[in-house]
């Protein structure tokens, strides 16, 4: 049976390899770029392989850079006393985008995870209490996701960081602004119950 | 307000250039592809300049092929009496899925669109005419799309034809109007090709 021309074959494999493309949209993706101009093409291409080579990890904050330290940890204007400790690049960019936090970061690359097979050597942990050990830090907030991997992660984190006299906080949990109480699961309902403040 | 590395917003830019992608979706596969090794972002990005630059049209057939003429044309079991006409490559595939038709392909790249502003010397109806003139075809099968453009495409080319004293036929209403050629599943597609009937 006739099939697909092997470059096309070949870029359907390639896009298949992403997060949420089956064959079909494959499919749909590959013709699109064939249909591209090739200096279009060309540029995708190298944007592809800029993005694996052209970055590197900030020795300060292990963030994703072009230049280590990155521009947030070379900021003169940042808090320096504060450390929020995330789980990936993408939640220093949520986080920025709220304008209420000037200290640094601290990325962690992932979260610990013994179902899939990652261990508290295998995330930037070392690198964290290293840090705190040698700056003067005065809190650190552990703003790893609201789920079992990043509970546990901070848990993790706050135990061994308890030695350093530094302040140590976990992001609230509660409700989202703009959401429905009516829709709320349950656990983060009793959270936000559990947390409520004075008026 | 920091944002992303510019690899990183580069890879997101030209991932939205994508249909069906918007800033989410390209910034998740922007961080899937930092995280993949680099041997597979280089044969990736190798892939979709291959595939844009290792392909040709069949000098026969206008379908794309890695050589001229397509493996199809060369096929001497092939019934060279007989031509499919269908609007884009994908189609041949869906067409070759049905493993009931036997004769030879002639691939538009296109339809009739006045809307897109689409005419008929934009698609390969020139060669399909002159492809007709010139080799002993007894029948045209019209498999363009059960839509608009499709019908409108096919009444084209059959008003063309005529002169030739070739059968031309039409793809039977099995396919759901409105629909695409390339998601029908291969029974309806192989009940279309049965039912097709005299224009």
């Amino acid at each position: 049976m006739y099939g697909y021309p092997e470059p096309v074959a070949r870029a359907i494999e390639h896009f298949m390899k992403l997060p949420g493309v089956g064959p079909k949209t494959a499919a749909r993706l590959a013709f699109h770029v064939l249909e591209m101009s090739e200096a279009d093409v060309k540029a995708f291409a190298k944007a592809l392989i800029d993005l694996k080579t052209g970055l590197t990890e900030c020795a300060v904050c292990c963030n994703i850079t072009e230049a280590s330290p990155c521009a947030i940890c070379r900021d003169p204007r940042r808090d320096r006393r504060v450390i929020c400790v995330v789980q990936e690049p993408r939640d220093v960019i949520a986080m920025e985008r709220t304008r209420e936090y000037h200290g640094l970061y601290h990325v962690l690359h992932g979260a610990i995870s013994p179902m899939e097979g990652v261990g508290p050597q295998d995330i930037r942990i070392r690198e964290l209490v290293t840090r705190v050990g040698e700056n003067e830090i005065e809190e650190v907030i552990l703003a790893t996701n609201p789920n079992v991997e990043g509970e546990a992660t901070a848990m993790y984190i706050s135990r061994l960081l308890k030695p350093f006299q530094v302040k140590l906080t976990r992001i609230a949990h509660g409700l989202p602004v703009g959401g429905d109480l009516e829709y709320a699961d349950e656990v983060t309902l009793a959270k936000a119950l559990e947390g409520r403040r004075a008026l």
